[in-house]
């Protein structure tokens, strides 16, 4: 399919600069494109990454800088783009619907209206579908679940029995959700089960990566708050309240009975203690580990995380700690002093 | 339902000091806790925050203090509240059994008695799964595999063909095990697969947390000891072998050939190198780095890894570092010393 | 089964040193070999282990120093004890074929010749399979996916929609692939989801480990090269690129939008920061964060990653840092400098 630079400005009610009439035959982004693709310029101050690339034509915001190239600018270049790249390679909609026969589907479960179960689901004795909800190939959830509107659980993902997940939420894969935590008491040489009464609550909006898992708490909820997102192959442990609107990027490790505020955004890899409290708006960098308590509004990094400033001081100094111990032993000897 | 103190107390075995007749309604943490709740202490050492809760009543061993609220003394605190959790609070039994006639078993594997399979869950040729097993919704139990009593699957546990479980084990949704080890080697420019022969041995008593990985050894068994308890998205590597009663919190990594003795703890995110061997007793903290063997009833930390009064001292001297790169250079200025 | 030194040494084309009648009962690796077995040492520098096995015979390389075990001399040890483990104790092949009548294939996917469908297994609309594929129970392939031949998706792997997989790829139990990138633009006061329009394209001979994810870029490929090999529970984001022949060791983390070049290593719990590039042949050690671009042929460790050289002398120095710190005191003390 081959369309004109105008055609695709109609489409999203931009406004051309430069020739209308060039012809496109595809949507990449600005690194991939070649001649007689579009691309887009999310913002003005990235306009110099444009002149790099191969694209014939591109969708930026309206204060860009003409350079030559034909524009199209509007509002908001990238969900313009969004919209470009759908029309262009979009793929025909899933129409799927219903409930598939090879579904497994409880008696005593409840449907919303126009709910989607998918080939070798399952949803179990006693749970609530919400209306419109996707439960993909395989993905299995437990008895007394409840689940609100429009959720989408991807293929695989498990809800252990009593999960609660709000409005809106979208799990991916393989992800788990309420299994036992983590609790044993040593007893005559051995580790005991603690039972796991608990259960998971995940808020409205809330996005959950594939294969990441969600401990049920001891005798309370492991809470996650509204339109927090996480990322894939993290865990958060039992008992743990996660604030709304944090951000978890991939593989962080929340341990159990921890707290985050609210916007809080914890970077890859990073490390949650048992028993933290980090507060509202506080960023914790890659790699990092908290074992205690943070206030709001901190930058911190490292192992163990400490304000971003000084940590970034100690690993510039670091780099010179070598040559530190070879000028203090010369010190010494300069001045006489002897070692204890 | 609401219940009174005493009743819960006969239903404990316990002694009720203060008015028996409290009515109560819920059961709930202690943090949790609200008017009408009943809550417990697990010891005396915490009962400073019994005083700041909102519980109506608690239970709590023999020996702890009174303080005016209504208490039901017991000689384990935690069990009599999980009895109690579960008389106000419990799910009804899951009353599946037998085999679901959507899951897919071998005509030549061998299912002991009592044995549930459920929907999409499948059991391979020449498997042998123990009495009481539960292989809950779309587990895969390979070929040739073998199960002891009262084995639990949870949805999607993927066994790979020859692994052995114990009796009692538990593994959680999603968890792999026996999946081929990361072995190659390198001709004429690639990495050749080197076949992985081997199998996966779990012994009794061992939990497995949600999504972890426990490779397969190349010519033979990678060994989980009696008794350890393993977290979620934790990995074991190919030909190792975990000792009997450790504990792996989450997300650690312990890469192939290495082995821990009895009663070591891997704390959340800690890394143990390729064939390095851990002591028994021996216990590393979060996020630390193993790199080198380790003798029995050690305590370390850090990457890599070191004692921990070692570590801890190098972790409060290096805030200090940025000042003690200037203090040396002041020494050096006052004593006349040049750069090297 | 008991065989003699001489009927495997027949199987494996080898020559015979020592008496060629010993009875052999099994095969089993030089640590867990005892009397009766045969063992092997893949090359003469490890020819010091053998004496110290129990084994009763042992395959060799040509090179390898006579010590009065009975041998078997063959140009490539480890093929020669492969070829023995599955003489000796080989399961019986798996002779499962054609579509299982409980998989769900959609009539508009194209199944080539000799693939395998498991039960539970589901391929979508448009997908189109190459020959001999073996698609293990329960593994989902998307809509309108692309695989090549000879590809193995063992169970409960799941491909999104779009992915494309080049030829005899192998993905372990659990994992992943095409599930969104973490994108969300922050307007409002919420994480606002950036539809990820993209998809995963697999190069030729890769092999993916249990429960790893490679997430979909938001308008182009996530992109994984020709022989590359990655281990278990390891992420790959958005946008990302992989170069050929690479080696990523478990729980790697390689963040959005970052590059290798061709040979690279990560090893395990390794992360990669967003956009940043590595060039050919570097390798990167075991918990090392790369915060910054690395050109070709470096060997860096340590958060953040430095040469391993350099980061070698600092870990040393580190564990003089507490002495340094009283030393320096002494130093200002002796010459009378003030603390600032």
């Amino acid at each position: 399919m081959t369309v004109t630079v105008r055609q695709l400005a109609e489409l999203v009610q931009g406004e051309v600069y430069g020739d209308p009439d060039t012809p496109i035959a595809a949507a990449r982004s600005i690194v991939e494109a070649q001649p007689g693709d579009i691309t887009f310029v999310e913002n003005a101050k990235h306009a110099n990454r444009l002149p790099r690339s191969k694209a014939s034509a591109a969708v930026v915001a309206a204060n860009f800088p003409k350079n030559g190239l034909p524009l199209i600018h509007v509002a908001d270049p990238l969900n313009a783009f969004v919209a470009i790249v759908r029309h262009l390679h979009g793929r025909p909609a899933d129409t799927a619907q219903g409930i598939d026969p090879r579904a497994s589907v409880h008696p005593a479960a409840t449907l919303g209206e126009d709910v989607g179960v998918y080939p070798f689901a399952s949803v179990g004795e006693g749970s609530v579908v919400g209306p419109r909800c996707r439960i993909h190939a395989g993905a299995v959830v437990g008895r007394f679940c409840r689940l609100g509107a429009d959720v989408v659980l991807h293929p695989h993902v498990v809800l252990y029995d009593g999960t609660i997940l709000g409005d809106r939420v979208i799990v991916h894969a393989n992800a788990v959700i309420g299994a036992d935590g983590f609790g044993y008491r040593f007893q005559e040489g051995r580790h005991v089960k603690v039972p796991q009464l608990g259960h998971v609550e995940i808020g409205d909006d809330v996005e959950i990566g594939a294969g990441s898992t969600i401990d049920r708490g001891t005798f309370q909820a492991t809470r996650v708050g509204e339109g927090t997102k996480i990322d894939n192959l993290v865990m958060i442990g039992h008992n743990s309240s996660v604030g709304r609107h944090n951000l978890f990027v991939s593989q962080v490790g929340m341990a159990g009975s921890s707290s985050t505020g609210d916007y809080v955004v914890l970077a890859g890899q990073a490390g949650v203690s048992d028993h933290v409290r980090i507060g509202d708006r506080t960023r914790v960098g890659a790699c990092s580990s908290v074992l205690n308590d943070l206030p709001a509004d901190q930058v911190v990094l490292g192992i163990p995380a400490r304000p971003l400033v000084k940590q970034q001081r100690i690993f510039v100094t670091l780099e010179k700690l070598p040559e530190m111990y070879r000028d203090l032993r010369r010190v010494k000897r300069h001045i006489g002093l002897n070692d204890e």
